[in-house]
């Protein structure tokens, strides 16, 4: 069922020049701290993961590039202030959870052989594969040690609630890895799968930030329900960047995803929709897995741009398009409704709501 | 100085043959819970675990394989009776410890390029390199939620200093790999290096189980410092078999880090120790990095057997091999006076003194 397009503000809800700002200011409480944190890493760690970051360039120089949207920090903030403590209660936790989300792009960037990130080569493109592998071992590590550092037993339940989150992201690239491999994967596996892999440390920076204020286990857990729906739509809206999507929006490669034989939402939802375009897709993806195996490569396809634009084109055909961005929609109605659960003042309420809709509405 | 030849088993310290029984004993203890947690992996994750701790074959069939001598989980279940608990306090630390240790072996037997461990092709050889980053990344994240699921002050304490090990054991890695690009490293360079990459996991090792037990701080560093000078004791005894050793008795290459270039410490020894020998050893090392810089490669050198052997010799009459066997020794002697400094039952300090010298000794 189609609902109404919430792309349009309401009186109550802040504008995008308002989450623009609320970003910035994120970015501004937690940027200095995130700095001070990964300068504890010996050369030429320190150095890499700078580089990273993108505080310097492939040659050392600074630069003023940024580090992404802060949109995991502010929600961590946010949630520090919806349990009623100053949005500086929820710093360690918005740097702990972009640390674990750094950790994570590193080490994918690797296994998925993905040369661009954010407009510039990865760090195994420029550094190589060991520096990849260690900073990002690095990251986590110290996503942990602030947390336990602080001492405290909030700290301790956000480092397990963060922890958790850890593994399932783990269990989700596992799972993506793995769907590769498949000429078939299901659309309820693949939303488990995205699910682990973006919902549960959106989910977590979601919480974090109310666990360090003292907030009890339901209220987290409610929290937790907002950021899990809310990164299943966030990551659908991105499925459909991943095919569709300009790469001088995205930073990636045209097809990215296709190229990569990644098994996403559009993929599944297309092989699940029956039809002619539907057959035709899964009689494509079988030759193609037929294909690997012979060549006994799990390395990314060697197809021409032509034979990308086709398969886009028959997923398109499909549905699978189409559903993907329901899908959308159906999560981020999920996610206003798991909010609604929770208590908290109603300014901060809505800066939720309004930096939902940013994330998911306005990427269509 | 030399130091009357410890090996010799006096009346209070119980010998091999019980330092056998008491590790075979720690190996039945943490087995279970190791499994149980391993467990906790999806597929393909729990399969590549399993192959790694030797239980199963690349095929998948079971093994009788041991996974390792459990030196390490001995000393924290021995940590735990040194604080007046049951050794069963200190399985958590124990097992926790053992998955930091393979989270590194995983990652970087990857990273070095090593392609034998305990007689048997690397993860990343029979798995490939994505498995070996993604269940080494599990099995750190594992560590953690073992100790933070209990739930308690000092599993939280526990916890804490394993990510500070944790972290000091990435740092070691991250020299380790500057070093091997460099033509000369200082003995106090690598003896921090090594302080750090195996130093820092066996003194924690020594200290989780008594943290869990409820042990202060005090008694903590105490014994950190003795499993500190017993890892440096350990490590140092390892780079004279990194080069002398018989691949059969260790389960690597012939000259294994001869041929990564490493800076252990019998190359930096040598070094450091002036003389024909020494200088003629600076020059080659000297052309190496020239060579390899030309080549703009970090791989493994392509020298033969005999080259091998010759920079060995080199080393050996340089007195590199003997610096480090005394260095051994001398470690050895600061773990056992670091112990003396630590309150503890007097059969609880004999076991850790037969362990000391059974890990060190008895390896010469």
């Amino acid at each position: 069922m189609p609902r109404p397009e919430p792309d349009t503000d309401t009186a109550a809800t802040p504008g995008a020049a308002e989450v623009l700002a609320l970003l910035d200011h994120a970015r501004e409480l937690t940027n200095p701290v995130l700095r001070t944190v990964v300068d504890r890493l010996v050369p030429p760690m320190d150095t890499v993961a700078a580089y990273h970051f993108g505080w310097i360039d492939a040659q050392g120089s600074p630069t003023d590039g940024d580090s992404g949207k802060a949109v995991r920090p502010l929600l961590s903030l946010l949630a520090a202030e919806a349990a009623g403590a100053s949005p500086e209660t929820g710093v360690p936790g918005a740097v702990a959870v972009e640390l674990v989300h750094n950790f994570s792009l590193l080490h994918d960037d690797l296994m998925d052989g993905d040369e661009q990130r954010r407009h510039r080569d990865t760090v195994w493109k420029v550094h190589g594969p060991a520096q990849a592998i260690l900073v990002g071992d690095a990251l986590f590590a110290l996503a942990c040690e602030l947390l336990l550092e602080l001492d405290t037993p909030e700290a301790a339940r956000a480092a397990r609630r963060l922890n958790t989150a850890t593994r399932r992201l783990i269990d989700g690239q596992a799972q993506d890895i793995s769907y590769e491999h498949r000429e078939s994967v299901s659309v309820a596996e693949c939303l488990e799968m995205e699910g682990n892999k973006t919902g549960a440390l959106l989910a977590c920076a979601c919480s974090i930030g109310a666990v360090l204020a003292g907030a009890g286990d339901e209220a987290a857990d409610g929290l937790e329900r907002f950021g899990l729906h809310l990164g299943l739509a966030f990551q659908a809206v991105d499925d459909v960047l991943g095919i569709w999507g300009e790469p001088a929006v995205t930073g990636k490669q045209t097809w990215s995803d296709l190229r990569q034989r990644k098994k996403s939402l559009p993929v599944c939802a297309a092989l699940a929709a029956g039809g002619p375009a539907s057959a035709e897709l899964a009689k494509t993806l079988a030759a193609d897995a037929k294909r690997a195996d012979d060549r006994n490569t799990d390395a990314k396809s060697d197809f021409d741009e032509e034979e990308f634009a086709a398969r886009a084109a028959l997923i398109e055909e499909a549905g699978g398009r189409r559903w993907t961005q329901e899908e959308a929609q159906r999560q981020h109605e999920s996610a206003l409704a798991s909010l609604d659960g929770v208590k908290m003042p109603d300014d901060i309420r809505e800066r939720f709501v309004a930096l939902a809709d940013f994330v998911v509405v306005r990427r269509h």
